[in-house]
């Protein structure tokens, strides 16, 4: 492959560290090659040192990595949109849930789907992620509830992932709700079958990297998520958990202690949830978007976790129940607006911090020496603009691996 | 002008009533003539009656009404995403323009811009409005505060509406902001010179067609409003009145013993300002993506003013300050999912709300015969996706007066 040298950059956002010192760049372009950023200079320098490269002149738009999206449910069938009609009147989820809508709506829809179904109908919802600067995402199971249903979710996310340019993170979300048939009395029956035979063939499959888990009253209980978990981990699944959503179940808390990859949601997180995440490795992923859309005025409390010392990740949960949009650039406004972090530590949330929470090690997420050339080019004066300027794409060009994809 | 017909929709929104029944049309196309709508029908019968025609086949599409954005500060000079990331921060709005931010950030850089570099920025600005269905848009002055710098916005605001395609209604807001050199001591020397200098030139200019006031405590007040409004009545602009934004001033009240046009953002109007609204012909106008974008965990109460029988209008409030999108679907997003409209509901208050809030009767934001052609086509399979799938732009051509634009 050839070399690229990005020139005429108003600044970089190197997602390396949320300080503006060290994660921002000014009067430097990136020189890329075989696919890796190289190195950050002076425009003069790179062209001095790489005289046959191809350059794109930028023409004084801001760089940053491309978003690592680390938790979607992407892979769906039909969007639900009369369940938000019926919401926005004030009909609550619960009472939707018993009409038949909800997850296991979507649970019956994508049971009836083939997998080559499945592929053509995700592809276009890619392609919107990928054209608001995501560049890698994490997509879960969950709608088939069965054995073959989720194999059959997974196995489509694989060819997805092997389409490219998006790079796709499978995760086995079994535990995402109780389907019908196991409603009621015959609960641990369901978990059984997770922990006996999905997980075993998830794993022996290959089709997934994380077991994740639904925590949150009504659906899986602590016991439930525990288990489950450590059987996909002697599976070598490592933990994934939805944790203290809506409410407080100590979900962060028991995350920390599995030394799950990441809690995800925490808009109910405790202040022992919080010191718990900040004394972990687990990452706190925050899914600002999806109480947004649900019109709650409650917020995960993204400032508190930073400056308790937790990492923070931010991403889409792109679904067609509480979340039925891909755009990480929105997730960042409201971020910035109502959950008190700063444009820099959101961007290096949704980048560096995505990673972290895939626990991706090759510098995904940074615009540093060494990292795949994963890169957004923004119509923006600085990196400020991409989360106040909202409700419009900015994106001009993305780059995957080198390779101009949008 | 040819004949127009627009075949193969699954949904037509037309704009007429929020009553399903009325509001939306299936198994019909639009046949459009002289720039005007002649007739919803089956597509047989259109493909019939006009046999010569130029057709446009929608490939399921959803036809909804141009937008009619009835409140914007859309020409401004530059972006202030530095205040945004101060207010990411905790920052206060007061402390940011003690700190010289705020309205009068964009006032000192409005006076020092010529006529010319104000269409030229402004230009794109609308051209994205454009992009995301708005067809009409008013826009306001009120960053010159001098007569010449608001003569100068208001010409601008001219040249831009005789260029098109977006048709542009301008509102004169002198009184949005007392300007550095009256602040203090001598507040009413600056209502005289609106009173006495500024509406009769801007009414002799024939350059504005409503005269607005921004009412809030700490800007200003009742009386001045009053006086300020009753002047431009008096010179024929029509009032407008920026009302009970975050704290309550009674403004709607006032607006509605005044006969004002519309009363427009109402976060903390009070049960006595909707029944005022109620009673009266003033438009409520929301503007949620302001309180959205500052972070506000209140809500203009659309879903009361709607059942008290108030007429809503909903719009962007495009600033650069607190509300720096030209985008109407997110608007509707925000009125489904935190101000408990439905969608057919907010999609009406955005089309013929609007135009009511802008008091043109022309039959602007509805697609009923007479009307002119003001026409956006959505991906989406029908009119519940639009403010649902949220984030990305659902907009795939747009037709102004039958001709397309986008």
């Amino acid at each position: 492959m050839s070399t690229l040298l990005f020139l005429e950059l108003a600044e970089v956002v190197t997602g390396t560290s949320s300080a503006p010192e060290e994660g921002l760049r000014s009067g430097v372009g990136i020189a890329v090659e075989n696919g890796r950023i190289a190195e950050l200079a002076p425009d003069t320098e790179l062209l001095a040192r790489y005289p046959g490269a191809e350059v794109v002149r930028a023409g004084g738009a801001v760089a940053t990595p491309g978003f690592v999206d680390s938790h979607t449910h992407a892979l769906f069938g039909c969007w639900r949109a009369a369940e938000f009609a019926l919401r926005s009147r004030g009909v609550s989820y619960m009472e939707i849930a018993r009409r038949g809508g909800g997850i296991n709506a979507s649970v019956r829809d994508l049971r009836q789907r083939s997998e080559d179904e499945l592929v053509e109908i995700t592809r276009p919802r890619l392609r919107e992620m990928l054209r608001h600067g995501t560049t890698t995402a994490e997509v879960k199971s969950g709608y088939g509830l069965t054995t073959e249903d989720e194999l059959k979710m997974l196995r489509a996310i694989r060819r997805l992932d092997a389409e490219g340019p998006l790079d796709l993170v499978p995760t086995f979300l079994g535990a995402h709700e109780f389907p019908p048939e196991f409603r009621g009395s015959n609960r641990s029956d369901y978990v059984d079958l997770l922990v006996n035979e999905m997980i075993p063939a998830v794993a022996e499959a290959g089709l997934a990297r994380f077991c994740d888990v639904f925590l949150e009253p009504g659906v899986f209980t602590p016991p439930e998520a525990r288990r489950i978990l450590e059987a996909g981990l002697a599976h070598g699944l490592l933990p994934k958990l939805h944790a203290d959503e809506l409410e407080n179940s100590a979900g962060a808390e028991l995350a920390a202690e599995l030394h799950a990859v990441s809690a995800d949601h925490l808009g109910a997180i405790s202040d022992a949830g919080i010191r718990a995440l900040a004394r972990s490795r687990t990452v706190a992923t925050l899914l600002p978007a999806t109480l947004f859309f649900l019109g709650k005025k409650q917020h995960a409390p993204a400032r508190r976790l930073v400056d308790a010392g937790a990492v923070v990740a931010l991403a889409t949960d792109f679904n067609p129940g509480s979340a039925p949009s891909p755009s990480m650039p929105l997730v960042l406004t409201i971020a910035c607006a109502s959950l008190g972090l700063d444009p820099l530590e959101a961007i290096v949330a949704a980048t560096a911090g995505g990673a972290r929470a895939l626990a991706l090690d090759d510098g995904r997420g940074t615009l540093a020496p060494g990292a795949p050339a994963d890169l957004v080019l923004w119509d923006a004066a600085d990196h400020r603009e991409i989360p106040y300027r909202f409700g419009t794409n900015l994106v001009t060009a993305v780059w995957k691996r080198g390779l101009r994809v949008v």
